[in-house]
This record gives C-alpha cells, structure tokens and sequence, in this order.
C-alpha cells in the first residue's frame, strides 16, 4: 500500500470544510459536503476507477464491478457532525480508496469486484445511516418525506437543492445476491484500545439502543416557604433514578451495557423554586436484543416505584429504538486470522457507537475494523489515531479484502 | 374595622397592572408600579392621611406624626413579581392603611404615631428588599450603582426615568429611635397553616439562607463507546448530592432547614454524550446561623468527597448569603397573646421567605403575622387566602398596634 498517498488523502481532505476553530463541518447536503465528495469523485477519477451515485446519493467507487459478480465491498462516510474530526468515517472510505487503487496497480487477479462506498448522511443531519439503509433496503417513502434537519429544512428540498429526487433513494436497495461481503474500517470513538495498548479492534457486533424522553411530574412551589415533608420535588426523583442506574446494569445487563442521562430540563428552573418537571433523556446500549429488553423493563419499573413513592407522574415517549447487530462470525475469524498472521495485537469486542455497517448486516455478511481513538476522542477537533496504528488498520483492510476477493 | 372597604380596596389594586392570563405584572419602576402607588397615594389623601415619600421611593402614610415620638410601623410592599397574585405584599399594605383609617375615624387617642409604608423593589427586580434596606441603613453606595434588572436597566436609570435621584436612598435610612415597632403581616406563601387548618401564623424567626452556584466537572464522552468504569459523568455526581440532601438536613439541620436543587444545566447536553459539566443551583435556608452554617459545611464536604471518589473537579460560588432575622420576642407574645383574647387559633412559626421585617429586625423590634396561603400557592395568579383569614389577620393587626400605640 502507498501509505504516503493514503496520509496525503488525510490531511487533504481535512482540509475540506474545516473551521479553524471547531473542527470540521461537513454535515450532509452542505456546500462543504459537496465539497468533500468533489473531492473523493476526483480522486476516484484520477484512479481510474469507475465512479457510481446510486439514488440515496451514495458514491461508489468500483474496480472490475461488472453486475454478473457479487463484490465485496468496503465503507463509511465523508459527512461529519458539526465540529467533527478528519478521521471518523473519513479514514474508511480513504483506506478503501487506497486498497482499490493498491489492487489496480499492482494488478491483483481478482475472483470479485471491488467497490468502496461514501455513504451519505452518517452522522444524522436527517436522521443518520441514510445512505446504508437505501443500499439495505430499511428506507420507506414515510422515513424519507419526515425528515428534516434542526432548522426545520426538509430532506426532500435539501436533495432537490442538489437536482436530486429523495424518492429515488428507493431505488438504491442492493440485491444482496450482488454483495459476497461488506467490510467497514472506523476508528473506535472510544478508549478501550487506547487504553489498554491494542492497536486493532475486531468488532463481533454493534450494540443497539433505546433512547426515552423521560417525564417526572411534580409541583413547583417556593424553596423557602415548602417544608421538606411537603414537597412533590421532581428533581429529587431524577437524582433517586440516576443512582439506582449502577444497579440497574448490575442486575439485569452485561459487559456491553451502558446507561446515560445526557441532557436535564427543570422546570420552572428558578433557584428558589421547586422543581415541578424534570425531563431527561435515558439512552441504553447493549450488543443483546434480551439484556436491552431486560434493562428497558428494569428502567420501567424503578422510575415506576420511585415516581409511585414521591407522589410524582411518570411518563415517557420512545425516542429511537435500534436493535443490535451482529457482525458475521465468520468474517471476524477471517479478521482475526489476518491479524495473527501479520503479527499485530487485536481485540474481539463490541462497537458501542452506530455505524453504516450496522445497516449492512442486514443485507451483506459484514465484519468491521477498529483502530484506536488517542483518549478515545471523537466528534471534536482533537481527534486522532497514530499514524502506525492506521497503517496497521489500512493493512488488515487489504489482507482481508485480498482473503475473500483476491484469486488464489 | 371597615371590612367591606378593605375588600374593595384589595379588589381594586387587583385590576392595577393584570394581565389577564399570567397574573399580576407591578414590577418595580414600571409603569403598572407607577399606577399602584398612584392609586395607594389617592387613597391616603381620600383618607386625610399625611403622604411622605422617602429618598428610596418608599410611600409613607401617616397619622399623627410629629418627628417627635417614634412611631408603630406598619408595611409590606405593592410590587409584585412578573405573573404575581392580588395578597404578596399587597394585602399587608392595605391592612396598614384601614388600622390607620379606623383609628383616624374612631378618634382613638394614641400616645405613639402611626405609619403605613409601601417598600420599594421588595420582589428583587433590582435585587429586593431595596426600600426595606435602604431603611434599616443596609444600602451602600456600590449596590446602589451595581443594580441592575435582568433586561441590564440599571437602577440608576429606572429611578431617573421617575425624576429621582438613586444616591438619595442613602437617606432614607431612619434613626432606630423613630420606630416604637414594625410590624408586618403577610400571606404564608407557603402550605403549612392552610393544611393544618390554622388561620394566624406568629411568626418567630425568618429564614436566612446560602444560595451557591456549583459546577462538578467530569469528562464529556460518546454515550455508546465510553465503559461504565471509564466515565467520568458530571450528572452521576449531581445524583449522588441530590440523594445526599436529606441525609445532611437530618443530621445537620433543623425542622426549619430547606434545602434544594432548582436549576440544572448540563454540558453538551445531548443524550448521546456523557455530561462534562453539570452546573446547579444550591439554595439551603434555616432560621439559625449555627445551623445553617453546619448545613454548608456539610454539603462542601459532601461535595467534596463525590468529587474526589468520582474524579470530578468541585467548584462553587456563592451567590447570596443573607443572614437569618429574629422577631422581637416581646411582640410575639403580644401579638400571641391578641390572637388568644380574639378566640383564634394560632401558630408560631418560622418565615421561608423573605421579607421587609427582616430589615427592619436591624432597626426596630419586629413583629409579624401570617394568614393562610391556599394550597400554599404565591408568585401566581392562583394565590387567594380565604376572606375570613384575611379578616381575622387585619382584626389581629388592629389589636396589635393598638396593644403598642393607644392611650390606655
């Protein structure tokens, strides 16, 4: 692999919307996006490469794609959050980029094509994992017309901005016939590798979530003037819940399961009033189907008996609810293998972020690749991985590309 | 008394300043606040009463004053707070002025004057209590010129608007040796004599209270890819303190201890990240110094060690402190012993809020009496005290001043 070629791309592409201060904001359908698949299309151009936009706007690049053969193809994103860094979904359509062209160069026999994908609307402008849904058929003409962004912008005008018809996103579903394999690098966005000095993560499956709006209702009244015996404080219940949540995951989940108060209201908010409204969101995540459900129930029922016991109301709406994926087992051990066989540290673990790949596992076998986040930092400016780390990430990438796809 | 014109009169003041759905709006220095003391003013005059207007804007109604003997006092104040009920303030002015109308019409002989004020900003548009302290000696100079109204309107300029001079507040303040007693009566504006169906609270000691605004700084992280044990979760703190608080009011505090959390902020404050910074409010009250003292070194201490345990970083600051206020135990008993004569059952008991009095403790020996709040409900529009409470609390007032100031 030309490793310098693929550290320019990096830093090229960085520079493609960066704000000096914030990071960069390549968030779906902006000027800066359509800046930074400008780009990707040139690099895909000047590779030779065949270049594709199916109907989700996703950009394929292809080598050998000839619709006869199933491929085995490799993804991520170019868009970023607000703020974001150069490496989250940038690194694995760069890595891929450069396996395609490491192939074509070198003139590698293949037994299958291969296609690297620039899935559109990762990081949720509309709504997230755009792009992958499409090519996994997961879209429906309702999804497509609801979404819209924070300001209120329609899905549908922001592709018509763009010439681009949003029903058509429909049409992008991928016969799963036509995919022997889907491969995703990312970097974690976590600091388990980090941490514990591991350069590479194989991911075994990625967990799922729910994510509540939660109501405790009680009764505003004066600090001062409303003895302690005869307040109906909701914040008092909200900080009950926030330590029953370690007992919660001891009981009913595992290794993987993680639980996050991440944003309060009270209301009226005032500091010599009682809280009368405490809305919080609860966001829940494990890699089990049955431990997510065991911790849904588990939550249900302690907000249940604390709002019961303080005389407060209990209500909640459903947010988003993603069922967990499984990579295929067979495409870890392959991973896995790979790693061994290049003398390279890995760990078997679980992806707690969603990814495009997540999408994928229904429609392909899907395996992904972590490679370590520098104090697991991610969606900011400070983002980072070392360069050795990546050139092992970018390695495994084309040793297992090479494993399935390459003719012995 | 007159209880037919002290009801119209409470009806009257009402309408001055009602906005139809949110209550009443008699913010100080504003227009609405202009039309409530030109009504009160009006009624002075009707009354035959000497009208004095002091350099803090204090309107003063007065019978038999001479600049000789000092004089009973009685007030409260007409401003109300944004969306305020028709009683906080209003009715203990208004039960001021029909003592000094029945006195004046009786012809009741008095060895001591008797006053009735309307204090200045006591609801805190430009920081409370302004008229009560400019009276006790309690301004200086820089609160003076440092206050200011939410909006950034100085007081300087709101008193100008009027054609009055802010530094003459400073002169307002009143030789200890013109006040016999200040007595004040006021709705409870809280639960207690309305559920234990008593209709005069006597009221011992008004609570005085610390309010901190405090920050507990921990990492932000991504929601799904940060383990349980490697968070360092701003809000996990916060929950551990909120169920902290009764444990520290049973072991530090006092019947009259109040402690609570009103307002919460937490950084990014996005569900899917893990809080970096949560910022509260503290607000803890008690009617004696040593206790409320022992209550903040609790709740640092407490403070302290989560944050230590927790790895997050404490920081607070104080945002007022206002030191706890005692009634003279003579007009406790006085009062106490009226309340007896009249048949009427009686509570003695200690103020949560704020109040005039608790100025006027520094000058002059104080007294206070309470009616029911219904529900405890004050700062809305549903604030009411049944009519009969009201009459017994202005009865209580009448016997009261004349127990201090009628020639036997």
């Amino acid at each position: 692999m030309n490793m310098e070629r693929l550290r320019q791309d990096v830093m090229d592409l960085a520079q493609v919307g960066r704000d000096t201060e914030f990071g960069l904001n390549r968030r779906a359908f902006t000027e800066c996006d359509r800046q930074g698949r400008d780009w990707f299309r040139q690099r895909l151009a000047v590779a030779g490469l065949e270049v594709h936009q199916d109907g989700a706007a996703n950009l394929h690049g292809r080598l050998e794609f000839d619709g006869e053969r199933p491929a085995v193809v490799m993804g991520s994103h170019l868009d970023t959050v607000p703020g974001g860094g150069p490496l989250d979904g940038a690194l694995g359509v760069l890595v891929g980029l450069e396996v395609l062209r490491t192939v074509k160069e070198r003139a590698i026999p293949l037994r299958f094509p291969l296609e690297v994908i620039d899935f559109t609307d990762e990081e949720g402008r509309f709504g997230g994992l755009f792009g992958s849904q499409a090519m996994a058929g997961q879209l429906t003409p309702e999804r497509i017309h609801g979404a819209r962004d924070l300001e209120g912008t329609t899905l549908v005008d922001a592709m018509a901005g763009w010439g681009l018809d949003a029903n058509e996103a429909l049409g992008a579903r991928r016969d799963p016939n036509s995919i022997h394999a889907f491969l995703e690098l990312h970097i974690e966005q976590g600091p388990v590798l980090d941490r514990r000095r591991i350069g590479i993560g194989v991911v075994e499956a990625i967990t799922g979530l729910f994510k509540w709006e939660v109501r405790l209702k009680g009764q505003a009244n004066h600090a001062g003037t409303t003895p302690m015996d005869m307040r109906i404080d909701a914040f008092q219940g909200l900080a009950e819940f926030g330590g029953e949540i370690h007992r919660i995951l001891e009981e009913h989940g595992g290794p993987n399961s993680r639980a996050t108060i991440g944003r309060v209201e009270l209301k009226p908010g005032a500091a010599n009033t009682i809280p009368g409204l405490a809305t919080f969101s609860l966001e829940v995540r494990d890699t089990d189907d049955r431990v997510l459900k065991a911790l849904s129930d588990a939550c249900r029922r302690t907000l249940s008996s604390i709002a019961r016991r303080r005389d407060l109301m209990f209500e909640f709406d459903v947010l988003s609810e993603i069922p967990p994926a499984k990579c295929d087992p067979g495409l870890v051990e392959l991973i896995s293998r790979e790693a061994e066989a290049m003398g390279q540290s890995y760990l078997c673990m679980a992806s707690g972020a969603a990814h495009d790949a997540q999408s994928m596992t229904s429609v392909a076998r899907t395996g992904m690749i972590f490679v370590p986040s520098i104090e697991g930092r991610s969606h900011s400016a400070g983002e980072w991985t070392n360069w050795e780390d990546i050139e092992a990430g970018a390695n495994l990438m084309l040793r297992s590309v090479l494993a399935l796809a390459a003719r012995d």
